[in-house]
């Protein structure tokens, strides 16, 4: 089967994500305007949808239609997106700016911006049960349920990100830091791949092959974001390199240098296309570029 | 069959639920200490738990296990307390004290408070779909996951929060009063009495008769809550009395009169029992006695 480049594709899915997630609340749902506005802000921002990408290669990897994978593609942005909100708080990382715009807070207030995170991150798994509508059997549909819960909540992302604050007060060692790569981010990035799998129908053995794809990447993609805030264009980036120096965050470069940084990001992305490619997973291709992409991206 | 007095049914439930919550975390996960001190701070600061006593009541009503309901039982109490820990944050209503104790931010930090907050709504889910494990078929748990999505989120709790917010701006009339008594109370109490007919396999008829009792009792409680507000025992209370006045809150009896207020408390608990005494529910004792507790409480 032909394919579109790589540029199109991941074009053609952004386009997608973003229509679908523009009708965010169901019709005859009453919900103040205010926050609504709040919630859109922050999920039309333009990121990389980046989650929603590795979702939907994952499911048509398998062979399921792209239809079916939107709903929880949709599902893990939102969360990825409260994450966002509520990271930027004063109270957290205090931040100013986000992709270039002012984060939510600066613009609708702090009350406004917890109330946004929270609701997108509960409205989430309206959308991933939302799944269920497009053939995914219910268990399966449970499963994804469950594991959104897991890599998002306190042994994944929240976890991650609790321990991200104590490496602020300067209690971090490489094994912390290590906890906080795998949890804050790599545990989203794993869900997706995985959730993408379960749309799928996947066996266990390509689960698991998925799983390892998504653990590589997921650590490469934040040890490539340490390199980039120290060395990055700030004009790409959209934020202020080196402000993990200037907050006092340790990195993969603090502990290992950039020049084993960048090996090992180069690694991971071996492992990772190896693990799609060993022949369980019948059309890896877009696994493989994204994992490529991702090691090649400057912002 | 014969029946155990009220209050030793209330504490009961009150007892299992408190033991449930108490092993949040399954074993194996790694969580980091400060985060599961944070929220087992607030979901153990012995609150009522009339969402868990509601959902076990409900799904006892139409014959289904005590053991089936606990899951989703703990699921809402979650959902509950994470609302309480971001409500009380100095951005929203900031309060220093809860139940008579240090509110989360007070004693954790802000920071710690809002990840609490995000760690127990996430991990209610994981919660909810563990209903499964108890003989609850995939789709009716599908619908409880679905519906707590929708009653907490932007459409219920979090629109209702949203909508108390602009309140406080000084935009409040009846009708916008009504939209936050429905919504920021009113949906979980809703949502757990319909779970818990979920949990008992009820059908369309039951679960109507369980909303509208569940519809009934939440407004209830919310104006009961403010005619507390005004009138009622701080010690009791654990909190001050007429702080809805102090922070320019409009409530029930502002618009409408205390008299009015209690006559209306007085009629939704007749709504309420007359729904699920009309024949539909095969053993509606509990919800009954839970009707007439909510409308002679003094705290």
């Amino acid at each position: 089967m032909d394919k579109a480049p790589f540029d199109s594709y991941l074009r053609e899915i952004s386009d997608l994500i973003g229509s679908r997630l523009s009708r965010l609340i169901p019709e005859g749902w009453d919900v103040p305007d205010n926050l609504v506005q709040s919630m859109s802000y922050s999920l039309m921002a333009g990121g990389k949808r980046l989650r929603p990408l590795l979702v939907i290669a994952a499911a048509e990897s398998l062979g399921a239609s792209r239809e079916a994978a939107v709903p929880v593609a949709c599902a893990v942005e939102m969360v990825h997106t409260y994450s966002l909100i509520h990271d930027d708080l004063p109270a957290m990382d205090n931040d100013d700016y986000r992709r270039g715009k002012p984060t939510n807070h600066k613009v609708f207030g702090e009350a406004m911006a917890i109330l946004a995170g929270d609701g997108l991150l509960t409205h989430a798994f309206h959308f991933a049960v939302e799944a269920a509508r497009y053939g995914v059997p219910a268990e399966a549909v449970l499963a994804i349920v469950e594991e959104l819960s897991r890599y998002g909540g306190p042994a994944g992302m929240v976890g991650g990100q609790a321990a991200d604050m104590e490496g602020e007060q300067g209690l971090t060692d490489a094994a912390h830091l290590q906890y906080i790569h795998e949890h804050k981010t790599g545990d989203l990035i794993v869900f997706s791949v995985k959730a993408g799998g379960r749309v799928g129908a996947g066996d266990p053995v390509q689960l698991q092959a998925l799983e390892t794809y998504g653990r590589a990447i997921g650590l490469a993609f934040q040890i490539q974001d340490d390199i980039l805030d120290l060395t990055g264009d700030e004009t790409k980036l959209g934020k202020k390199t080196q402000s993990d120096v200037k907050q006092g965050k340790v990195t993969y470069p603090y502990f290992h240098g950039l020049e084993q940084s960048r090996e090992e990001v180069a690694r991971l992305t071996r492992v990772a296309k190896e693990a799609v490619t060993g022949g369980s997973i019948p059309d890896p291709l877009r696994l493989v570029q994204i994992a490529d992409y991702l090691l090649q991206r400057d912002h």
